[in-house]
Order: C-alpha cells, then sequence, then structure tokens
C-alpha cells in the first residue's frame, strides 16, 4: 500500500519573474513607452477584474536585488488559461524589455497529513474552498521561494513513515500558526511539473516577519533534517498607477 | 557474471526544446512570418504522414514557463534519420527565431526486469512491438523528464542484488498500472546517449494526473531511495493549425 | 518549543555588484562620460549625506578580479528604501554600461546567542544600538561572503541543542575578539530573504587580516563542521573623486 | 610508498565541440559559404595526410542533440602541435559561425593495472605501439564523454589498496572485452589536465552497442561505486565532401 | 587554541584568464590590430622590467581548449598594485576582443606545517624569501588550479588534530621533493580572498609531468581523501615577440 498521502487541489499557478532591460528601455521614445505601459496595465486590470469575480487571482511586485525585477504570479482554474496568460504576457510589446529570470508552474495544493477523517466531500467545505481557490492579497511585500523534502541516505522524507511525517508536520504547522495575522501563506505542489517539489508564497505588510518565520522554521525538523530551498525572491508590491514611475 | 537486466530497445528519440525569441520574432513582417510559419506547418505534416505510416511518430506541444516555449518530440527507426531531421529543422526559417533550451538522444526501452522466460523472440510479440514502436498519442498536455538511478554510499541501485531491483521495479510498475487510461507513459533509455540515464515522457489529458502519479510513485523505493530527477518541462498540445496564432 | 535563538536587527542591507562593460564604455564621448561619471557622484553624495546623518550608510568598492568590478553596499531603516535606491540606481546613466554581476539581499542582524538576561529592552541599549545602526567605515579594503549553516546527515546545525549551538557560537566569538581593531565585521541575515542565510561584511586596511581571520575561523568546529561559504569578493576602496580616473 | 600505478602515455589529445551559429550562417552569401567550406576541407584533408602518414589521427562528427552540433578530436606526439591547430582552426573563416561549446585536453593512456612484467620497454612493444599511437576508425558513430573515480567517504576509489583496484578494472576490462569488433574504446587520461580524470572516445557502426556497453558496464563495481561521468555526446561522421550538404 | 597552522605569506597575486573573440579581431584593421598588439607587448614588457627588478612577477601562456585562450598571471608587493594593473589592462585596446573567462586572488603562502622551530625572523631567512617573492620562471607550459580540503562528514580536513594533519602534509611533499627539477610549484592562498581555498600553479618544460605529479597524489591520503580540485587550466607559453603570430 502507498505511503503517500493524498492531497487537495486547487487553481493552477504560474510564477514569472523577469529583468527590466533598462538599457534598451532608455531608449525608447517616451510616447511609445507610454503605450506600453498602457497596454501592461490594461493586462494587469483584465487580471483585477478576474480577481474580483473570484475566477482566479494574481499579484504583481517589484523584486528587490539583481535576480529579477517582477514577478508576476497568476492562478485559474485550469493550466490552459495560464498557458495562454502566458502566451498573452510574451506579446505584450513591454515584453520586448524583459528578460525572462525564473519561472513556476504548480497548483494550489493542501497537504492531507492533518485532514480530519470526514464522510464529506473536502471540496464542498467552505474553508478548504477559500484555501483551494484564494484570494491573493495586496500586501505589501512578496517572498517567493520553490523547495524539496530531502532523500538523501538517512535523512530521507519519502521513507518515513506516515505516522512519522505526520506529526513532524504538526510540530511544523504549528510554528507557522504562531504568525497568523503576520504572514499570509500560500502553498503549491509541483511534482511531476517543475523542478522543486513545491512553491512557497507569502506575503506580510512586514517584511522582517518572512526572515522571522523561515528562520523560526529552520529549527524544525521537518525544515531541519528534510527541507531542501531554492533561491529565496522577495519584492514590494507593484500597483498598476505606479508602473509609470516604475519603467519611466 | 554481470547483474545487468537485458532491455528491449524500439525507435530512436530525440526531444528538441526552444524558446522562442519573441522580440525579434515581433520585427518580422507579416508575409515573411507566414511564409516561417507554413514551412514550419509543412514539416509538421511530413512527421504527420510518417506517424501514419507508422515509421516513426511525433509530437508538438507549447511548454508552460520560461524554461522553453515548445517541445518537439520525434521518433525514428535509426539516430541517422533523427539527426537528418534535426539539421533539417536547423535548416527551417522558423529556427532563426528559436532558441535552443534543452535537448534529449535516447532510444525506446523496454526494461527486462518483468520479462517473462519464454523461447519467443521478443521483438515478433505484438505487444513488445507496440511498446518498442509506439503510436505517440495527441492529448492535451506532455510532461518530459529525464531521470538517474542514484550510485551514492548505502543507496547504490547498481549494486543491488538483481532479485531486489526487480522487487522494487515490480512495486512501481504496480503504482503506474494504476495510471492505466489517465497517463501514457514512454520509457526511453540514454545511458551512453545523454547526461541522465533515462528520460520519461508522459502524455495525458489531465495534468493533475501528472502530479498524482508522480507524487504517488515519490513513496515508492525505487524512486525514494533510488531516483535522481532532472528537470520537468510540461506543456499543452499545440495543433499544426494553430501555428499562426501562437507565433502571430 | 522551538530551538531558535532570537535575533535583533537592525537596518535592512542591499549588496550590489556589477561588472563594467569597459568594451562600450570606451565609444562613449569625454564628455558624455563626465556626465554618467558626474551622476554618480551625486548619487555617492547623496549616500554621504544620509550617512552622515546616521540615517543609513554605504560603501562603493572597486572589487579586483573578473567577478565584478564594483560592489556598492547600502544599509537603510526600510526595504522600500532600498528597493527604491536599486530603482534609482538602475537610471543612472553609468547603469547601461554596468553588468549586473551579484546582489544581496539581507538585514543587520545581532545572533542572541550570546545575549546576556536583562529586563532592558535591548534595542534601547546603546551598544546593541551602534551595532544594529552602524556607521559603516571608508577602510581600504572590504570582503564580501554569503554563507550557510550544514545541514546534513550528522552534521546538522539546526539538530544541534541550543547549548551546544551556543558553544560553539562562544569559541566562534572568541577568535573574532581577537581581531578587534584590526577587521570590522558586518553580519546580515538572509534567511527568508535571500538564498544564504547570512552574509558577511568585512573591513580592513590590511587585506592580509580578511585571510587570517577566515583560515583561523576555519579550523574552529562552527565552521570546519558547520559553515558553508559561497563566493568571497574583495575590493578596494574607490573614493568618489577617483571615479574620473576609474571610468576613463 | 605511492599506490598509484604507473601508466603508459601516447599522443595528446583535443576534442573541440562547437555549436554551428545557424542564423547568422543563413545570412552569408553562397560564394562566401563556398569559400568558408573549402577551407575547411583543406584543414581537414591535411588532418588526413598526417593520419595516413601515422604522425597523428582525427575525427570530425555531427553531434546530435542541441548540446553541440560539431566535434572534431585531433591526436598529436605534442601538445605543442594540438595547441597550434586549435589556433589554426581559430582562424579559418568557418569558426565565426561556430560557438564554443566544449572541448577536452588530455593524452592517450594505457593504464598499468593488467599490464604484465616485463624487462621489455613496453614503448618497444607493437601492441602497446598500436594503442598508444592509434589510428582512429570512421565509424559511422561516434561517443565521448569525460569521467572521474569517485572519493566520497566510504566510496573512495583513490583510498583502495592496488590489488582491489587491479581486480576491479580487471573485471571491468572482461567486459569490455566482450564488445572487441563492436565498439571500439579509446581512453585519454586527464588529471593535472582538464575537470575530470579521464576522456573515454567510443567509435562503432551501431550506436546501441555503445547504450549496451554503457549500461551493462554501470552493473559492474568498478563503475557502479566508483564511476562518477559526465555528460555524453553522440554524433553521426560527417566525411569532408558532405559538407557542404551540412552547412548549406 | 586554535589548531590552525600559522602560514607565510609573501606577494599577492591575481590570475586572469581571457577567451579571445577571435570573430570580431578578424574584422579589424590590420593597422589597428598592430597598434593593439604593440600596445599589449608595451605592457607585458613594463611586467618584464618589474620581473627583472624583483618588484614582482608574471606570466602568459597561451591556454589550450575553449575554457581560456590565454592566461595573465601577476605577482606584486601589494594587493592595490594588482588592482592598478587589472584597471590598466581593462584599458588596453586588446581588452575589446578579449572576454573575461576565470580568475583568482591570491596571496604566495607557505604552509607552516614543516616548518622548522626557530628563534630566527623567517621572513629573514632567504630560502623562505626566495620561496615567498619567487621569479616565475618561463617554462614551456604552465598549469593553474584552485582546490579546497575537504569538509565532509568523517571527512573532514579542520576537524582533524595538528599532528595528524603534519603527517598528511609531509607524506604529501614527500611526494613533490621527487618532481624537484621537473615541476616548478607556486601555492597561493585565497581564504578569504576568493571562492577556493588555494591555487596552485606549475611551471614545467614537459607538459606530461603535470599528469605525473597531479596523478601519483591523488593516491596520497592529503589529497586522495581531502581534496577537492576546480578545474584545470593548461597552457603553451606565449613570448611577447609571438603576439603578433598569435592574434594575427
Amino acid at each position: 500500500m502507498s505511503e503517500a498521502v493524498s492531497t487537495l487541489d486547487g487553481w493552477w499557478s504560474l510564477h514569472l519573474l523577469y529583468n527590466v532591460d533598462w538599457t534598451s528601455l532608455k531608449t525608447l521614445e517616451e510616447s511609445k513607452k507610454d503605450h506600453l505601459i498602457a497596454e501592461l496595465q490594461s493586462f494587469l486590470e483584465r487580471e483585477e477584474e478576474v480577481h474580483k469575480n473570484k475566477e482566479g487571482s494574481y499579484s504583481f511586485y517589484n523584486v528587490t536585488g539583481q535576480k529579477a525585477d517582477i514577478i508576476l504570479w497568476m492562478l485559474r482554474p485550469t493550466i490552459d488559461e495560464l498557458n495562454k496568460l502566458e502566451l498573452e504576457f510574451n506579446k505584450l510589446g513591454i515584453r520586448d524589455y524583459l528578460i525572462p529570470a525564473y519561472s513556476y508552474v504548480s497548483v494550489i495544493e493542501m497537504s492531507g497529513y492533518l485532514a480530519k477523517e470526514s464522510d464529506e466531500d473536502p471540496y464542498e467545505n467552505p474553508y478548504v474552498q477559500s484555501r483551494l481557490y484564494p484570494e491573493v492579497p495586496k500586501s505589501k511585500y512578496i517572498c517567493f521561494y520553490p523547495m524539496d523534502k530531502k532523500r538523501d541516505l538517512d535523512d530521507n522524507w519519502y521513507m518515513l513513515p506516515m505516522e512519522e511525517r505526520r506529526r513532524l508536520m504538526y510540530d511544523h504547522g504549528m510554528i507557522g500558526r504562531q504568525y497568523a495575522g503576520k504572514v499570509k501563506q500560500f502553498i503549491t505542489g509541483s511534482q511531476g511539473l517543475d523542478k522543486y517539489e513545491w512553491g512557497v508564497t507569502l506575503f506580510s505588510d512586514d517584511m522582517l516577519e518572512f526572515k522571522n518565520i523561515i528562520y523560526e522554521m529552520r529549527f524544525d525538523e521537518a525544515s531541519a533534517r528534510y527541507g531542501i530551498f531554492g533561491d529565496f525572491y522577495v519584492g514590494v508590491h507593484l500597483p498598476a498607477d505606479e508602473l509609470s514611475d516604475f519603467f519611466k
């Protein structure tokens, strides 16, 4: 019998990170620049419309440091929609001044480790629905990172008995719970979809809380022994009406 | 005596992944763009012809995310044909707007772990033939990833006794069997041919099934202790008659 | 109960490293070059103003070797200010002749391992304040490197009991103390913010002291067993009034 | 006393792999293209001349997949000659349309593990001479890969007693022997010369034999426990008189 | 008490490796090319002057293979001088046709493991002086590689007792001694200065001796268990009066 714990899966997720090619952008005439920015604003307005209609959600942040300049995160009921949105984004005029930096394909996931047994269809549960089809907040700050669970000799998450994994995830969750109201956390699963096994996207109005939660969790056995972390990307919210200031 | 289990080998396989250079492509005149697209469509029609004649097979998908924009997978009886097809593809006009992203050279392989003993030549067996010289489906979604078996101190697949490897592969196969009808799986061997030891190419009409099967298998000892996975590429079917919409 | 030791956090920190595109820069007219240099000098003068007002601090050094040509390190009370400064820097004319080489997002951190118990609010303590909101010196030389603590089977810092970590950090600190007056050390924490867990920025008037302190510490158990080091960047102070000589 | 087993060393070896810049090449006038191709053909004719005079040898193959398009392998009595040939190749007109992909510096090597004791100077032995100064065949296919012997905790080739290494190399050689007549194998040593410790260059008229021999050997303890493999490059013979078809 | 063994440090060291951009260089007019070459020759003549005056030393070699085309190694009493020389080199005309490939910042180092106890100031000892402020030979061949000592679970150099490290270094040195007269070896330390802990630069009139010494030493426990090696760069001496032939 498989030792896998089943997951609940919600909206599909696509993180797109780009660097701005400032050198080329500076050579562009102001009027053309205005046009590109207006076109991008219109793209983001359509995202906002979808978000308001609860047919998906999105984020748009200015990443700090050189690893990327912007991160666009989009959520939709199907991968087809995300695939089309990426193509649409590639055809925007501003895209000629953006250099792909990193991307992540995944799907919103609720782990089954802490699920209570019940006869109810979990997908009908309002709490579950709010987690699987979330309204992404417009907090001041974003933090995104991909991660794996380790499979290395004696430190092999996937060889642990289910009860042991459940206990570790419970302890892990207890730390997260202390950050309720301070950090909003979105887990997306990417096994079979992208390089790492999960993507973690955090939002907060205090960037120090990203450091606090990650630091505290690193001492937790689930992270300390079994966590493998990719790169961390943090950024500041970039509202559509500040795009002109940003690009010009 | 060698502990290697012999394999059956079928068609040669070449995965070619490219990013589209959208910036340059946008500067191209419409009529020239039409010409490039028609030329690519004609290339894919010849692939379709070969596929129908069962002299090979192929796939053409739009990859989601920035790691690649398109994946072309081609199968042929000889490596010479694939080598010529790659050269032909390099000389297409559209190729000037494609940036190589990843490629994989391998050969369709059936592992001998689960083979029954028999006096029959397995290459004459119709089931084996259908596996070695497959008709690749045009499912909605593709998933491609390369993989290795680990050789790390106590976790060394190649030092296990053959019976232990057979047992692990049997358990592994039992999970795969549950996905019959949901996921079509093609294994290509690449030892001595490319960086990883195997390429796995999956097809499904439900992308979530890729995540389900990979996630479930990761708890299986053959994957949990011995699997090393490269990057995962997923995409959406891109029929030849949608190429114009895609590139324009 | 979490085994994490709480930290004190001060100013936000952004390290930006660039290579100079000498080939393009040489083609630029002298008068335009003068303009770019003056603009950069004015940027650095504003940094100097902030530094004098103790509203932040900064460094500007010429990195030796090909990994980068310049390093700009900026400290500010909020990440928002650093984010804006990076944007401002990207819009300087000289930026068109700079190629991003590496960047690091973090926050000045004092580890709690050696803190004395007290009822006092540590943030009110003048010594703590001088460490958290430091005046970065203009020593002749800089050394910057990121680092992690190891989590590898039996060598797992985060699985050690707190008392053991405290003992190791105490011994580690004892070595550092011998370099008082020779090397000034700034620790910035980056868990949840960037790829490594800490950034270390050292200043000295004798570059050999960087080698001496790092070499001696490597035999210390905290580093020997648990330290993982990224790349090391060293450089020579580049005062604003030598920019013209540097770029021309 | 050193546990190293002495080796016999023959001709110096240089593998050069390039990708073709198809986009630029297509823009070149036919007459100029003819000129570049003729110049390359003349370079290869001189290689053929040297090969016939047994003053060296060479190979020229079309690599399958995107990792490279062509591989040029050259053997000479001195590194100086190879160094000059590389410079000469860099100055060919076609080189402006080739992008360096990978290179390898090494020297033909016969391991001493299986040497018989004898008073004879091994360099005078005709069999040894034929191995150290080989005539490289013009088989249909080439396979090239670099490799190391592992030095990882309990799996440390260089800490094994000589007799144990000798036994493992003997078993390893026994597998190779089964492929006599099917695969021709050339070992070049590169300790102190390039990144890996050995380069392996195989030739065959059946590409499947590369997979067969590598697959079978991977279960052999010398490979299973101690082998570290770089990337594998496979290709199809590209005779000088097909260069025009290839590049045009 | 620290287990570190103190070192003696001499001249500062900067290795600069570049690839030649042959494609661009070919488009340059002969007279301009002559000018660039003359300018580089004049740079090297000044290096030669410094070398003769024993105020520093240098090497200039043509690297074989694609990892680099030239290596310039410079030694000086201070890092400031090297920093200025690098800037000067960046402003040479030929630099527009050179692509940075690798660089290394370090300082000539004599390990203290084999030092005899004495009251004498070692820096006054003529033998020590000849080692710390060396005249770099103009041998036919160069070999350069960076290296680390391993810190991996049970294979941790920095956790060994000093006496054990001393014994291992003694055995290691005994092998080196056999190559006296055949290979000249220069060790530069780079802890706190660059990515690896040491750089090793070898010179010989027989390139095979690089392979011999590295191969033999790999079986020595100090290397076998504790050595981590970066890439190896080998090259052929390029005298200033052959620069014209090289670049044209």
